[in-house]
């Protein structure tokens, strides 16, 4: 139980936007819901296919443990817990096992800074399950050994633990100046990065293994980079990058310190699924049952409105910590031009896979 | 799990004042903290006594589930489950099962209205436990069939579900006009306010008849009133019967309509130790392993200063809801000098218990 602790020393904690006003990832996390959607049916049928009942009645208890790490203050998590909840109970009548469908609980997981006391309000009013709220770090422990069936994440294994040490050193050769985050930036930083992205893909294996039953499912949609692709070429970063451009206009043109985006560092990368595989089978407790690309949902032309409103929901936090809250209205406006002035550029229309979608089945060894 | 849906319909919330301001909740729980130490040496005691760790083995998981009901924000939730998950271990210990001392995982319960965000931030950073948050009414099925080991709840007992409907309807014979509870009213609204309580300790018991593991413990600290004792002899009402005079005295005086008196009424009700057993014995789940008055806590001459910052943290959220947040000063500053004028009256410094504890355990049957 110690790790639980460790972690919550390490890792820091990004929550998305609080509340259910306007600018809230509460209302503004339908990029996320068209790829949960997308997933559903594909985690309904991994459920069907790889889900051994069997395996899970053995483990002892008559109530089904369903997570979701990353869950933020919903929609997006009801609807995947429901989807999930969904699959197991047609799984168990497809069997012919009626009588002995369990009851569910579902644990829903974010940092300890997530407004949790706005995702309990939100609960489905007759959701066929008992819901818990678990505050922490899922880059070490949060579950009891053992204690969950089915592990859900979405859109959120692409956040760090942490901003790797050495870009924000200006001793360091990994020092990022002018740049917040690795794409496009020198070999050192992009190292940096890497090295952090393991060791937390560690942590977050390690962790699960303990916590997911022999026999338990963890079906997690990633928003990555596509395999043989680099960094700077993934649609993910090339997003990003144009939110750093945005801020060095700024810090040119005196409106903020330069400094402060030397400083300013995203924990954020996009795997690739091949890296994924990597750390799967270093860690050996996982047989990785199907990794697929998710397709492209299709763009209108509101797409930069739609970009600006949903990186700020998630970004709002990290930029008001460093830049003050006043800079936010110019720096998204900013951005949502150069998104239109790029649409190209950031392959938004092209067909380029960006999520991909991973089903780990816990190994009974 | 209908039932749980059930209760949130059925069942207001009450949360105690929220943050850790310094007129929180968090801030100015010290004489319920008083009674925690108090029972904790108790609570100890019975469990090393009580607990049948074979049944418990046989339930299956190697994870000990503890639930606080009606935890509000901390401390002395933290504290409470502290003394439980010791005297777990030392049971363990004692048996020479040092080797099977499980992993223990912790549900804080509260109204879904609680402040969670401020609980989870406040939670000890190096528990030996899992923590884990559960929104919704303890008057209804907050957790899966046979989950939890030991229930404990403090000071939450004596909340009703709601006002009972009768005393807020001026054309019942239960209209409770110009008072604020039941205490030294008539007898139609006493006999419905012990309506309501008879239907909610139902419904409790029989919620966690249905959770608790056969063998579970559950351990109450129950403010209530002595057997023997009217319901206008208990100190508690008598504490209560005050802010309603004090209500009605601004009335008077114009700084508030008394119409607002008369449809304000306090879902709490002080029950004595018979009362419970009466309960228990009908539901026919749990056998009483103990129930015991607890010492009276010393006082000194900031009780009437002590007791108008308790009161305040307890009942601000009903009524600024009712009144307005701009009587509340005023409101408890008269109901502190009220009590200075009337220690006697209260009964304050006497030896008469306010406080019992309870142990229940779930039969095998």
């Amino acid at each position: 139980m110690a790790a639980a602790q460790e972690s919550s020393k390490v890792c820091e904690a990004f929550p998305m936007k609080s509340g259910d006003g306007p600018k809230s990832y509460a209302k503004n996390s339908t990029f996320q819901r068209e790829a949960v959607d997308v997933a559903k049916q594909l985690i309904v049928n991994e459920i069907a296919e790889k889900l051994d009942i069997d395996v899970l009645l053995s483990s002892k208890s008559n109530t089904f443990h369903i997570a979701d790490l990353g869950c933020s203050t919903g929609p997006n998590t009801f609807s995947a817990v429901e989807g999930i909840l969904e699959a197991v109970q047609l799984k168990y009548q497809s069997q012919m096992m009626n009588s002995q469908v369990p009851e569910f609980q579902v644990f829903f997981n974010d940092h300890t800074t997530n407004d949790f006391n706005m995702l309990f309000k939100s609960l489905p009013q007759n959701r066929p399950y008992y819901a818990v709220g678990v505050p922490g770090s899922f880059y070490g422990r949060i579950f009891p050994n053992a204690s969950i069936h089915v592990v859900h994440s979405s859109f959120s294994l692409h956040w760090l633990s942490r901003v790797p040490k050495q870009v924000v050193d200006r001793n360091s050769p990994a020092w990022n100046k002018g740049r917040i985050q690795y794409s496009n930036s020198t070999d050192e930083v992009v190292r940096a990065y890497e090295a952090q992205f393991a060791e937390d893909m560690e942590c977050f294996l390690h962790a699960r293994a303990q916590e997911i039953v022999h026999g338990g499912l963890m079906v997690i949609i990633i928003p990555g980079r596509p395999n043989g692709s680099s960094h700077s070429d993934s649609v993910a970063n090339a997003t990003l990058l144009l939110v750093g451009s945005c801020l060095m206009d700024m810090a040119k043109e005196g409106v903020l310190l330069e400094e402060k985006v030397d400083s300013f560092n995203l924990p954020m990368y996009y795997m690739s699924p091949q890296e994924l595989e990597a750390a799967v089978e270093q860690n050996g407790f996982f047989s990785i049952e199907r990794l697929e690309y998710l397709p492209r949902v299709p763009v209108d032309d509101t797409v930069s409105e739609q970009l600006a409103s949903h990186l700020r929901a998630a970004l709002e936090g990290l930029i008001k910590q460093q830049f003050g809250e006043e800079i936010l209205d110019e720096l998204f406006d900013r951005y949502r031009k150069k998104v239109e002035e790029r649409l190209s550029i950031l392959e938004i229309e092209s067909g380029k896979p960006t999520h991909f979608l991973a089903a780990l089945k816990r190994k009974a060894n």
